[in-house]
């Protein structure tokens, strides 16, 4: 934000208000964008240098200004404020308290930063980092690691979980060794279908496209998407595992109704917690492909051992 | 682009252009920033309406023009455009053909949308999508589904090369089966650790704070990083499976020196390949998250299965 702004009076003519912008105007920030106070440097409108070079010089300011002034509080977040930035392809915007006086405008140049910014954190979320606003070269090595170890912790316990069930269902696993060797296809094409859906979902929430509301479109929309994925990948899977390495028919179909049903899950899971975490006030971002991967590996493990128990009967 | 700007020619005082802007500003997208053309349109400087305002109404346009134009070519890729704007703060650039004739203007709120559209692609590569510029409730079912499934495939293929490590080293899983409960751990500590540099790295890339000649500060960087982390992350779980859990202590160092060992190999990979891909001229995007867990998997399951051989004698 900057103060260094053109104020004009709504009592002044076009023509003083230029002379008034030519004795001052040379130390702003910005002249393309004038703004109109009262003696209490309440905001009464803006009026911009265009509106002021096509007018009559005659013409006073009260009758030419726009009263209808998108502004923001002081107390806003900045990412709020690149939205209305965006939504109405604004180059500056005024600043006000919480009496609507004027204490300064913010322009269109710092918008891109902080939108490089919001993105840049976005991104670190998402791949479980805490964000940082350094650039990465300009950042020390323990700094770095402090940002990165918490969230791999966190996730490194939870994947406990996932070898929990492994152990529990040993004994599948040791009457047909081969179920191993699926495992990591399973976990990781669950994994990446799931953060394609929510990384989907995650930008949409970002940039103002998807709503809490749309929660139910989000999820039919995905289950249809999850479908005609899952049965593409499970039939090519089939046709790879059972025809070119002669896997056991049972082994083959417990392999692809769990890769179907995974991908189902991942992206049905994938599209509602984004929206989840938003409704509670978290970060959307959180919900990214780490968590996600964490959560569908879990899920497709049980799957994959009960799919077992049920098609090879053990 | 638009071609609605203001064109002024330099033989003008700044009394004739301002009368000129008046008679023709009405249609233009901006008179912010005004363009002086000769008569075959050839672009000889830009002048701001600030500085019109602020000069002398007798000084003379060509005295008084900057003619050190930043101006794009019609064959600049957008993304390109988008760094000159952030680079110099600038909120309407010229566009020009090869003969450095004017054919338009992109003001900043053009840019605004570019920067969204291109940080949204870039999302979506890195979580394996196709990029798309619709808006996700817009766009079909089918659509999305296309968008997703090739990637997918490509990396469940890939995955057969996880699984068939594990086909090759089923004795050891089988004579150690508690060896098997610590592989989704590894797989996703591996994968988490990994596009967490990937992701800061191809954004170092995209914003142009890490070029192609930092590649042995990035390597130098994530090896440090990686041993801070990976040292932590390996005490931690070996003070869970061993105190807690009672596992063996030959199958506990065998497990968090790998751990160890991936995180450090996953790091450095991570953060060597999306510079890689750039210095091929592939997108560094690319190289992000899904791909990376792939490659990081394959390697944390040798590294296991070496380990695992040398410690429990296998």
């Amino acid at each position: 934000m900057t103060i260094e702004y053109v104020d004009l009076k709504k009592e002044m003519t076009v023509k003083e208000a230029i002379q008034h912008i030519k004795r001052t105007g040379v130390d702003r920030e910005t002249i393309n964008t004038c703004y109109v106070i009262n003696n209490n440097r309440k905001l009464e409108g803006v009026i911009s240098i265009r509106k002021l070079i096509l007018s009559d010089e005659t013409e006073i300011i009260k009758d030419i200004l726009n009263d209808d002034v998108i502004s923001i509080k002081t107390t806003d977040d900045q990412e709020n404020i690149a939205q209305l930035f965006k939504k109405y392809d604004l180059t500056a915007m005024p600043v006000v308290d919480n009496e609507n006086r004027l204490v300064g405008i913010i322009t269109v140049d710092d918008i891109v930063d902080i939108i490089e910014q919001e993105n840049t954190e976005d991104l670190q979320k998402m791949a479980a980092m805490q964000p940082s606003e350094e650039e990465y070269l300009k950042t020390g090595v323990f700094k770095l690691a402090g940002h990165r170890i918490t969230w791999l912790l966190v996730l490194m316990i939870s994947a406990t979980f996932t070898g929990n069930i492994i152990k529990r269902f040993e004994d599948v696993l040791q009457s047909v060794v081969i179920l191993t060797a699926f495992i990591p296809m399973l976990m990781d094409t669950g994994g990446n279908a799931g953060s394609q859906s929510s990384t989907l979902i995650i930008r949409g929430l970002a940039l103002g496209e998807i709503e809490m509301k749309d929660v139910f479109k989000v999820i039919w929309k995905e289950l249809r998407v999850s479908i005609v994925v899952g049965l593409t990948l499970a039939v090519v899977n089939f046709l790879r595992i059972y025809y070119l390495e002669n896997v056991d028919v049972m082994v083959s179909l417990t392999v692809c109704l769990t890769l179907f049903m995974t991908v189902v899950l991942a992206k049905v899971v994938g599209g509602l917690l984004p929206i989840a975490a938003k409704s509670v006030k978290l970060d959307p971002a959180i919900m990214a492909s780490p968590l996600i991967t964490t959560i569908v590996d879990a899920f497709a493990l049980v799957i994959y051992f009960r799919m077992a128990t049920l098609f090879i009967g053990l």
